[in-house]
This record gives structure tokens, sequence and C-alpha cells, in this order.
């Protein structure tokens, strides 16, 4: 039985937190947040012990392993320090939005030998992930291509882009390890932005983007984007192999569908926002890394994964300014 | 060259004449029409000549063959007229709404040896024919079950529901012919009828039916009518067989769909109405008919299925009325 | 918080132990079952109590509610006994297979107060019930007819065939109950049996089956079953109404399609079986149960839901060996 | 009623002509073809005259129109010959490969004042047209994106790749096409080649590309090419706009669809090849080429579409070599 800890009573932690209690592998041992109330009342549900004291969570012994859900520039602290301190880690994404402080992190961790995984949920994603096995299985023979179609349902509040680090590093950062996961490394990307959204324009952003990736092998990649997609959160897969073409649709809640005078077969709206849509996806991510604790094996992400998917936003931004392919 | 003769200038008339204009294998000779504007409005839009003298189509020896469109009462004279005149015969259905009629013009028929085929068009629909071509073929392995859904969009005028010979006469009769289709000979009949229309009540007629068929192999097929459909012209087929299933959707004109915040993968309507819907259907049975005649080969459909499907109706309106299950 | 013990290791007892678990109303106090291996097992992985004496489980004064997953001959005696206690009950279903015993039990427990509700978990399918939610809604109009399909993916083995009480009682229960959802009291119902399996035969018993409902507005419910279906666990609804038709379709784990070259768009095999399929139902029903009785509320079914299901099953039974529509 | 005559007896020539000879307002008058073989057998499937000496047809005063379906290095002679001798012209794409021929023909066609058009035949496809309909009645609000799947079924022999002028071309042509009738007039291109078969490779050809495009408004269409798509001739649209998305996927002969214990909702393969796929578009397209010249309206396409989808052909075709985006 691993004991977890959770610091951050927010959406994510909230999730984490349900998934650790009903695991059989797993006791959800502690929240910490350092609004007390949030900490107090996630505890409370799940009948946990909560603090305010977030360092706390490193030096209890009883703890094995953390789940960290705190902001983004509390990641790397927080996972430093829990690294360090002998527990297993699992990071909400992103790592960090600047490069260097990430650099500095893998150093640091390349020192310890406690499994530290980070929060990629979408290789989870139990429609992701049957196409991935599908692929792997030699289902399409050789995979020639991917598209990858990923849209927002609205954009965030523009103050929030102002400090997003852009479309690239901030949306479509996922999407990159998405393209990893199933092409590996990157040799080549070209970025093609778009902007609809004079508040996003003025913050100097794109609100939608098209980014076209290569790996070694010739492989590629397109990606789709959009910070506000009317029919909703659009989340789909494609992927074009040498005997066969597989494809992941959006999900819905149920299978009804209406049929009338105007329209036939309409469906209802995709599962909106994304901790509806990944909510599989978090579950079975978070029971992954318990397993993989559990089990003593590495966990299914690093932070390289991390690192090299803030690579392709770094080569995409630059791509998407100066209109040539960037070489990786 | 088969020299093809029309009679009835009306809606399926106008359907037969374009396809047999632009069939490689027949020219459209002669429209004959009691109502000369429609022959020669019908004539002229295809360089064919036109009269509305129709005794004269069976004693023009340039006439190969005939396509019977006239109204169901006059069905059975043009037929007799024409198979004794040595003509080959196409004739829409249904043939006439009186069992003896039908019986008396069998013998007669039986004493001629020219071909007559009856225009059971839903068989020659390419999504039902391709449906049973799959069961042929094995793909579901033993035929089970069939499930028949034949909704009109509306209901007709109620004074033509009162001379249509009731709704199992009028409308089942086209599920009939596709239960035979499938089944073959049928040996028992349940029919449950609904009411909905207060119109449809007093004429004595019922707007929605339930009918299930049981062949001496024990497969059932089960058909589900509708009058007035709101999601329009519902046509849909499904085959159970003993190593799978296969269905025929619905058919619309494009494979558009719309998603939006309300909705999803909103299809647009099926096609509506028969005219539109059966189209190839039309155009492939009278290819079917063209090609036997030329060929030599007996027509696919004869008035023996004519009076297999009004005997099934015969059934089904008996077991309407007293709730038993009636045996053939 | 409600402290509930389930009676019954098998199956249905753990799917319903981990909803107990993860529910924050309700906390898994206790597993009774003569099997002490199987009731040990079982509260190990939950953290509960477990006990080997079911009788304790009525004098238990900690124990708020019951939940019964014992077998079929024990669900009367269980539930009088937790009802008798002051217990609230979820009692799975058939709640027994003769209709003396029901009777008698509804007598004993119109004596008791307590909330006791009967497991018709398909009512709570998310997909059906957003379908019956969105007929209430006046989605599709007034409701005209409706459609279910039910069907097996393997007949279950002869032995318990023999004592299943046959087709209707065994299987068709869940689609009378599922047609009763929709359409309210039954007042004619006819049945068609079919037979294909030998030994289903020599049994006395049918492999497949077509009814036909009618409730006293003249709504019309037809159900398909198949003990057999080889293209897996076919679980389909639709539903007519004046302005429009609803349909849910079978659900997969995953959206992924795959198209090659001799087929386009083929989705993954339907949920299978009824542990899958019925996953969230059997949580949501649940769920239903501690919140109606933490709420002091009537649960949504009752002994009468068990009754009148079981009342068509013997309609249905006696259609099906006479060929009439029998009045209820 | 147009005379029409058409030069080529090949495919295309007899899709054409198959549809003069059944269209009410247009006369299959004369077949030629340098092959006399081709051109009498195709005469005389529908009874028109045919002739070995193409220039006799621009000489002959009773063809008011001519389709030109010779092979591509005969465009521009046949297209100029018969503009100047003052018939209306459908000329199959592409005019021609080299640019500067092109653009002397336009000079030349400037000065002559009968109708002429070229033949993008996939503007007229049903579901195409239907989706740019929809788009242009506002029914997803503002265009913001366009994505256009276009792949071919197998690559045509390697001898054809090496004189077809690069992928670019040959086949996204079509494509930049479909994108200028939804986005109108282009500034900025980039396009990403892919290899994959080593004999392409060796031509200097790319078999797979993947292409962005941006208008003046923002607006981005991004095209998916491979030269061999193992799933079939995989041909879909879909428009995002700002109040909805809209879709239109591959077409099938049929809607049946097979489900078993492998699959379940296996469709047939796509329509393939072209002739296949786009017969209605090909049909319409002809249709609206003569219901323009006999209403005396100007054509729907004009050689300033053959001559803007080349230039982008030819930026596509730098970009993929430099890798960078291409201003027009």
């Amino acid at each position: 039985m691993l004991n977890i800890a959770v610091i951050g009573a927010g959406r994510i932690g909230q999730v984490h937190a349900r998934t650790i209690a009903s695991h059989p592998g797993a006791a959800l041992a502690l929240i910490a947040d350092p609004f007390g109330d949030a900490a107090e009342k996630l505890a409370a549900v799940h009948g946990a012990r909560h603090t305010t004291d977030i360092d706390s969570v490193f030096t209890d012994g009883s703890i094995d392993a953390v789940v960290i859900g705190s902001p983004t520039p509390l990641h790397i602290p927080h996972l430093l320090a829990a690294a360090k301190a002998g527990k297993a880690v699992l990071c909400e994404k992103p790592i960090a939005l600047d490069m260097k402080d990430v650099e500095a992190a893998r150093e640091e961790l390349d020192a310890v030998s406690t499994p530290v995984m980070f929060g990629f949920n979408r290789r989870f994603d139990p429609s992701f992930a049957a196409l991935r096995a599908a692929v792997a299985d030699g289902r399409i023979g050789d995979l020639e291509s991917l598209l990858i179609i990923s849209r927002d349902p609205a954009a965030p509040p523009i103050e929030y882009v102002k400090v997003s680090g852009g479309i690239f590093r901030d949306m479509t950062i996922h999407d990159f390890d998405m393209a990893r996961f199933f092409l590996g490394d990157i040799v080549e990307v070209h970025a093609f932005g778009q902007n609809f959204d004079p508040g996003i324009t003025q913050a100097g952003d794109f609100d939608a983007a098209v980014v076209t990736l290569r790996n070694a092998d010739g492989v590629v990649a397109t990606i789709i984007n959009n910070r506000k997609c009317s029919a909703g959160y659009d989340q789909r897969l494609e992927a074009q192999g040498s005997t066969g073409t597989l494809n992941a649709d959006n999900v819905r809640a149920t299978t009804v569908r209406l049929s009338n005078g105007e329209a036939t077969d309409a469906a209802e709206p995709y599962l909106d926002f994304f901790l509806q849509r990944y909510a599989d996806a978090y579950r079975l991510e978070l029971s992954a890394f318990i397993n993989a604790v559990a089990e003593g094996r590495t966990p299914p992400t690093s932070i390289a994964d991390a690192i090299e998917a803030l690579h392709l936003a770094e080569a995409a931004t630059e791509s998407a300014r100066t209109g040539r392919a960037v070489t990786l």
C-alpha cells in the first residue's frame, strides 16, 4: 500500500485525490495546500490528513510518494524537494515555462534515484492509448503520418495568455508530447500561426496554429490547434500507415442520437472540458504511476519527455515567427 | 436495342422514361397517356413519340416492351393486353388490391410466354441488394432474423387512405416483399396495429404497425411501420445471422456533418421521398428488366411475388384484427 | 455516512462493494458470504469487515443498509429479514421466479416502512437514462413507439437454461422493465418465440423472441431478444415520437476506428458482457439508492416494478405458446 | 439544344459522353479521337458521329461546344483552336504543366469572347459543394480554417511520376483549387514533402506532403496528401468556423455495415477511384457548363483558376525544397 500525499487542493488535485482514494494499491494519506480550507475540505471527503505546511510533506516519513498539483512556478521546487527526500514523484505539466530551469532541474534529478514521472495524461487516454497500441501491433503496417486535431472550446483569459509562454508552450505542448509518443524524436519543425482574437494578437500570441513535425525516418505529424472551437473541446487523432488508417474520434458521455426534420443522427456535444474529457486519462496515468512505483519499474514518462516537448515548443515559436522550418 | 413504350406519364412514368432514354440497350419509343399534354411533354424531353390512345401501344409492331405506370385499377387490363400482344412487360406495383383479380390475371398470364416482371423496386436498392448479397455470401453465417424499419414521412390524404386497401396492402406490401426476398415463403404472421391519427382511425385503418413473420426454418422478420415519421422517410434493414450482423442505414444526399455547441456530427435529413430515396432502385430495376429481356432470361420478379406479398397483407390484416397469429 | 453491508461476494457483490467504497456518502462496513474466503478477500480489498454468518448482518446495529447480491432463491428471505430489521435494502433482480413468492413478499414489505429498492440497473445506464430524459423533455414530442434490441453474446449453459424460468423470465425481464420505464403500465402482450439451439429446444425454452407490448395510450414497444449474438452484447434502444426519433447505440471502450482495403471505419467490439457494459449503470443505480436513503426519498424502483415485469414475462410465455395476444 | 463534340475517347471522354447523351439540353454530336476504333466504339454507344480528324471538329459549323479530353500536352492547342473557332469549351485539367504555356494561352483567350471553362470537377462534388454552400450560408459563422485530406489509393507508375511535374502540380493541384474555392486568393504557402517510395525519391519527387496555405484574412488551409493510401481513395474536407465545424466524410456505394466478433460497424471500402468517387462531380460539372452556355452566363471556372492553382503548385514546390514559407 503506497501512502501518497497530494500537494495542491485545486481542480487537478481533487481529481488525483479521488483516484488515489479508490485505488486498491494506494492510500490517500495527506493533502497539502497553503489555503487551509481547500486542503481541509478535500481531506475530509476522503478521510485523509491535511496541512498548510508544504515542507512538512517532504519530511513526513510515512509518505512514500507525492503528487504535485501546485501552480506551475512551484513545480520544480516541490519536485526537487520531494525527490531529494526520497519520495516517488508524479509532477503535473508543464514542469516550467523556461528551458533553463528545466535543464537545471534535470541535472539535480540525475543525482537522485527515486522514480519521477511527468503528467502527460493524454498518453493514457483509452482511445489514444488503444490507437497507439494498434500501431505498435502493426495493425496499419509502418506508421507514415499522424494527424492531431486539438482545439480548446474557448480561449483562456487574456491575462493568462500573457503569462502562458505562448500557444506552443501552453497548448501545443500536449500535442508535441503526443507526436513524440508516436514518432519518437523529432528532427524538423515548421509552424504556421494564425490570429483572429485582437486581444491575443496584442499579447503577441497566436490563437490558432498548424505545426508540422518530422522524425528521422521521415514520418510526419501535423498538429492543428485552435484556442477557441465552437464545436467544443475537439480532441482527435489519426494515424496513417502502410496498410491502413486508424482514427480516434471525440468522446461523448452517451451514445444518444437525435433525428428530426432539420437534422439526423445528431449527437450530443463532446465531453468538455479537459477534466471531463481526460478523466479516464488522469485516472489511468496515476494508476500507471502507482503501479510502476509499487513494482519497482521506471515510470512511463520522464523529465526528458518534458524537456523534449519544451524544445519543440521553442522551435515552433521560432518557426512561426520566421516562416522557416527549424532543424533540431 | 429494345424499343420500349411507357404507359402513364406521371411521376413514375417520368422516372422510367429517363432510365430508358439513357440506357445503352434500350430506346424510349413511345409515351402513352390519356392526358395528351403529359404524354407530349414527356415525349418531347426525350425525343420519343406520344399518343393518347393506349390500345395503340399493344398493336404497335415496333414496340418490344411496355412499362406500365398507369393508375392501379388499370394495371391488370394493361398488363394482360400487352402480354397477350407479345410484349415484354414491367408492371408497377401494386398489381391490384383484390386477390381475386390477381389470381385471375395469373391464370391468363400462365397462357402467354412473354416475360413479365413486377416492380418490387426495393430489391434493387444498392444498400439492400448489397446486404442480401452479403447474406447470400455467408458473411453472417445462417440468417436468423431480419428487422425492417419502414416509415413514411407523412400520412397520405385521408381520401387516399380510404381506398388504399389498408396499411398492410398499401404500405407494408413493400416490406412483405423485402421479408420474402430474405426469408422466402412465410408460414406464420402476426400483426399489431396502432392508431394515433383520428382520421385514419375513423377510416378503419391503422397508422402504425408491428408485423412479425416466420418462415419454415424458423427465421423471423420483424417489420416496423409508421405512416408518419418526423425524422423523415426512414428505411432501414438489419439482418442477424449466426456469425454476425449486417445493417443498412438510411441514405442521405451528401456526407456533410455539422458540429456546434448544441449538437455534434449532425447529418442532413434522409432522402425524401420514395422517388429520391429509391431513384437508384428504380433505375436498376428497369435495367434488370431490360437486360433480362435482351438476354432471354426470366425476369427477377414475377406475379407470384406480387400474389405472395398480397397474401401476407391479408393475413396481417386478419391478425391485427383478431390478435391471433395467422398460419399460412 | 451510510454504513452498508453487502451480502454475496460474487461478481455483482464485488461491483457494488467497489461503488460503495468510493462513494463519498457511504462506507463499506461489512461483506457477508457463506464462503468465507470470498468474503474475506473482498473485504480486504476495501478494508471492510467480513462474516460468514448472514443473519448477523440483520442484527448488526451499526449497519444502516444492505445490498443483496446472494443467489436468486435467497433474495426474498434476505430482503425480508433486512427490511424487518429496519435496514434500507437494495435487492438484485430477479427478486424470484415464482409470482406467488413475490406477491407474498410484497404483502410483508407493505408492513414495513424501510426504503427498499430493486436492481433494474439498465434504467441507470447513462445512454438509456439520457434518452428517456430527452423523451420526458419533449425532444421527440409524444412517444409513439419504442424498439428494444437486447441480445446476449452467448447462451448460458443448458443446465442454467433449465432452471432459468425461460427466456422471458430470465432475459426479457430486463427489457420488460425498460418498456415499462418508457411506457408505464402495459395492457397487451404478444410474443413470438424462435428456436435454433437444439439443447434449448429440448429444454422447452426459446433462444430468441420478438415481443410486442402496448400501453393504454396505444404506444407500442417491440423487444427483439437473442440468447446468442455473434456481434457481441447488443444493447440498443430507439424511441420514435411525434416530432423526431432518438436512439442509443451500443457502447465501446474507445472511439478507435480502423480503415483498410477490406473494410473502413471498423470499430472495436461492443462492451461485453453485462458487468462491463452496465458498469456505469450499476454504479449509478447504487448511488441513486444511497442518495435516496440519505435524503429520505423513496427509491426510484420498487417491488411493484419487479412484480409488473414478472407479470409481463408470464403473459409473454403464454402468448408465445398460444400465438394469441394476451390482454392484461 | 447544344450540339457538343468530345475530343478524346478515353476514360474521361467516355464519362463526359454519357453525361451529354443523357442531358436534356444537349446532344452528343461528334466523338473525335486519332484512334479511330475508340472514337467509333464510343460514338456507337450513343448514336453519335465520329472522326479521327481532330481539326474537322473546329471547322464543323454544326458543333456549338467542345469538351476537351485529349492528353495534357494537347489541351492548349485544342482549347485555342476551338475557342478561336467560336466554340464554347470545357477543357480538362491540368491545362498544362508549364506556366509560360498557360500564360500565353491566357493572352490568346483574352482576345476571344467564347465561354471557356476548366475542369475543376471537385468543386461540383455534392458533399463538397454542399459543405461550401453551408459555409456561404453562415452555418459555421466566419471560416477560420480548412482541412483537406486527399490521398490516392496507389502511386502512379514511376514513368508517369517522372513526367508528371511533381506531386504538387499533378496531385495537390486539385486541392489547391479546393483551397481557393473556400479561401479565395492565397498569400502564403508552406509545404513539407515526405519520401517513402525509393522510386519516387529517385525521380526527385515526394510521395506525400503537408501544405499550409494562408489567405489575406488569415484563414489557413491545410492539405494532407499521400500518393498511396491503403485505406483507399481518401477524400475528405473539414471547415472550422467561428460558430461550428462542418466536415464531409468519404463516400461509399452503400450504407451497409457489418458487425461480428472481430469488429463492429465496419463499412465497405471508399469509392475508388476518381471516376467512381467523382462520377457525380463530373456529371454536375458538365451540366454546369451546358447550362452556363445555354443561358449565356459566364462558366463557374476560368483559366485564371487554372493559373492560380499552378502558381500555388510552383510555390509549394519551392517551399518544400527550401523549408521556407513562400509569399505570393
